[in-house]
């Protein structure tokens, strides 16, 4: 494929696109092919010759399309957006032609040098502390994914801690086994509603892992007790707690613990290495009346949001801030001769291959920069408020239902989360008056002591599920549902760049329609996707 | 941004990258921008409001061009090559429009399926054993690098040697501890010229790490006895080897492990992680003449290379293959039950995100669908063997002046390395005879026993560095130099896309001219990048 080719090319996947995104909304948001359903639709091997562009495009429609999940859809509610944009789009075209290997400064230096640029914009415009700044002893990097940054979080924690205690203790073969027997002890800690990932973390890292509880009656947030309780716990078994992943924004609810108190714990363990996940909720940083979030984060280690999932920046792009990037560098920086070059010995330039685990890296930078001058901060704020709007929108309509629905958790950030009331089937159905609160579940409980709202639970979390499995099954909307102290509860999140009020219309009356009929029997079938950890 | 200024402002952008492309070769290959070019060249913060994409574009020549390391020109040859490829720019175009964090089968199952499909592509096209097809109990996953591949695979091995052992002894306390006692003992290996990723790997991994000699006499590879000897040194000190990366193309040399060796040790050594590093010279494998590299690979875990280095899938694209998927998941997979949907229940479907350390994925499959599709596998087999020819053309270059260069390996898989020889100072730059060996040191010797060859060497190391930093100064070529047995030696690596006979021949006359300026006098100045590592 010469220039002249690739013109013709790209302008027919340009088309195409367009297209799509124009017609997005028109498409069922879930495929229907089962598992399996590509590989008959391919020969066993690549072809022996090349063929033409034309012949590759017209597979995309006939082999790609029918099994893709839209996310772009306006009618894509499920786990959290991930919102890509045309200027992020035109950033990824740059990004794939000035194609390279970029793991230091001198691979190309704008890789580096914009990366740090935006990330100090980005840091600026959502209020952190100025700790956080690549002119001190901070910075920011792109990395790939919230999991991604949490791995490295978690292993430059576990040989911050190390290091410190065997600070004075020759190296050698006793050290390393003093090592090894210190790693044993270390615990990773995460709220209960966090994301997996720091789970994960910590198996990598080879260390034990504990949950904090974060309860309904704490609003499913970690509370400064709950976190010093768990601390002291392991301390009482001689357990070492070295790090602990802050929620703004869990995964089932998008509850923010409490981070003012984390920050006052934080001060008294510094050794435990507090990490922000804010992978969802941390782009609402951007409007400065969620500002105040920012301000306890002086005292934690660092912070990751991705951009990809409600900023406008195409997955992956989770941004990654650290207070002392020392506490980066000194883990994942290898010294052999090879490495070496007259910029990095001078201390003049960011090598990022220091500062997280793989070694290339994409030109990301590009694709915030566009977006971020695209949108300009006003922009920025204005598609993050509308979601919040419509979130709030969604909200009251669930509320003007209370004979039909109980809002556990939200609108927080755009989510809103509720399940369906087991009884009154007649309400469900009746047209007026709507409005009737059910009057043992006006608000949510998990209060489930007496057999009596055990079954009443029960049978919440069943018809709950089926009138969620009812909607997916239909390819309609995609939502997901989570459990939440003990509750199943339906997760309804609109933060597509395309999402509209009517959208949200549209999706109540068909809750209204299947709790209705739900009520009244069971409803079968329907695709499943218990999963909310995206 | 709308859907007519998009395609506006992409026709517009592709213009630019397609000129780029078309004059990549007319530009100084290294940029001669200072650290910290960029920043004062922008704003200390994002525009409070959006800008028109024209203003942000002509920004790409003011801010981006001059700080970028053209990769793609055919005067690159550090390194070892990052190419992209229009069919793989248009591939990105389709996977950042078909945006989605797509961890999950159901979350596009095309993103999934693709990517087995064009795995099994890719294994059958290398010649790869069954054993790593899809069908079987193994596979294939996209990931970013072959570090990022490595991790994956060590931290994998080191908890499946854990389970092994330990299987027998109850969950808890006590199996805990003994599990932290075994991490502290396992010793992760590889070549002491495999690329430092293993060592940076083996401390994610919090075990610890050992090289195997692979000194010149052998070639710079790693033979059976080097290996079952440093295993059984690591036996003796009560240490337990469970991982190896073998090397296809180590980092400097581009020298190839003894795998017949090591899988006759593999197989006495069943709970030894064999993973081979391909990451460059793997692309070759999709030759023929090349395929009797693979047949080894049946007794080794696992298998990995990039084809954004040497396949025209642009940055990144690692292909990591493994023998027995288990082997992956039964590590990486997380049960709670948020993780769970009814297509992962039953079986009937890959979720990658249980292969590998991050959660979400990108639509990677798509552009190496492309890739091999637009050329076939003889497009590709061509692409391989057309530098193949130019490695062995420059290395005739080089031995046609015994007199001033020596060959320190290669021509392997299109890679040379030499010195510049430091006697003889008068016949550098005689113009006639040329080609008299200089008697002392036709053949590369690392015999450094006497004084008189230990002055040498120093003498040899000082000018072939003088030389190197002057070609490298000039930003006409880029090169990288390394250290191969104490030895300071230059790489020549020619091939990307543009690659062509007349800029090898251009180097060489540089070659020749500051080689014979070298022995005549210092040659100040330069930029020195002494890293292989890429």
């Amino acid at each position: 494929m010469d220039s002249s080719q690739f013109r013709d090319a790209a302008h027919a996947a340009l088309e195409e696109i367009i297209k799509y995104y124009d017609t997005v909304a028109d498409r069922p948001v879930l495929p229907s092919v089962a598992p399996g359903y590509l590989k008959p639709l391919l020969p066993p091997g690549p072809p022996q010759t090349g063929e033409q562009w034309s012949q590759i495009q017209s597979d995309i429609d006939r082999v790609i399309m029918p099994g893709l999940t839209h996310w772009q859809s306006p009618k894509f509610m499920a786990f959290y957006p991930c919102n890509s944009s045309f200027p992020a789009m035109l950033g990824e075209m740059y990004s794939g032609a000035f194609n390279a290997a970029a793991f230091n400064w001198i691979c190309s230096p704008a890789v580096t040098e914009l990366e740090t640029v935006v990330m100090d914009w980005l840091a600026k415009m959502i209020g952190l502390p100025e700790c956080y700044l690549s002119e001190g002893e901070g910075g920011g990097i792109i990395q790939g994914t919230a999991s991604e940054v949490i791995v490295t979080a978690v292993v430059a924690a576990r040989e911050r801690i190390i290091r410190r205690r065997l600070k004075d203790m020759p190296e050698g073969e006793e050290k390393l086994d003093k090592a090894a027997e210190m790693r044993g002890k270390l615990v990773a800690l995460g709220s209960e509603h966090a994301h997996s990932s720091t789970q994960k973390a910590a198996m990598i890292a080879g260390t034990r892992f504990r949950t904090v509880p974060a309860p309904p009656e704490a609003g499913f947030r970690v509370t400064k007790e709950a976190l010093r309780k768990t601390i002291e716990e392991c301390r009482a078994k001689g357990l070492e707690p070295y790090y602990f992943t802050a929620t703004l924004g869990s995964t089932a609810t998008c509850a923010v613990d409490d981070l003012e108190g984390v920050a006052e714990l934080a001060q008294e363990n510094p050794d435990i290495w507090i990490h922000v996940d804010a992978a969802y909720a941390g782009s609402a940083l951007v409007c400065s009346e969620y500002h105040h979030l920012c301000t306890p984060m002086q005292h934690f280690d660092s912070f990751n949001f991705n951009l990809h999932k409600w900023l406008l920046v195409n997955f992956d792009c989770s941004a990654f801030f650290i207070k002392k990037r020392r506490d980066l560098t000194d883990t994942y920086t290898l010294t052999p001769s090879f490495l070496r070059n007259e910029y990095t010995d001078k201390g003049l330039v960011t090598d990022y291959r220091d500062w997280q685990i793989p070694l290339g890296r994409r030109f990301r930078s590009l694709k915030v920069w566009f977006v971020l001058r695209s949108y300009g901060v006003e922009g920025l704020q204005k598609f993050i408020r509308r979601h919040i709007t419509l979130g709030e929108y969604f909200h009251g309509l669930l509320v003007g239902r209370k004979d039909l629905f109980t809002v556990v958790t939200g609108p927080a950030f755009a989510l809103t989360t509720f399940y369906i009331n087991p009884t009154r089937p007649s309400a469900a159905v009746s047209s007026s008056p709507a409005n009737t609160p059910n009057p043992a579940h006006e608000a949510y409980t998990n209060d489930f002591t007496s057999d009596a709202e055990a079954q009443y639970r029960e049978e919440a979390n069943r018809i709950t599920k089926e009138v969620y499995e009812r909607v997916n099954s239909t390819g309609e909307f995609y939502l997901t549902g989570a459990v939440a102290g003990g509750v199943f509860v339906i997760r309804v999140v609109s933060a597509t760049e395309r999402a509209e009020e009517k959208w949200l219309e549209r999706l109540f009356e068909v809750l209204v329609e299947y709790a209705g009929d739900a009520l009244k029997r069971d409803v079968k079938g329907g695709r499943t996707v218990e999963m909310v950890d995206g």
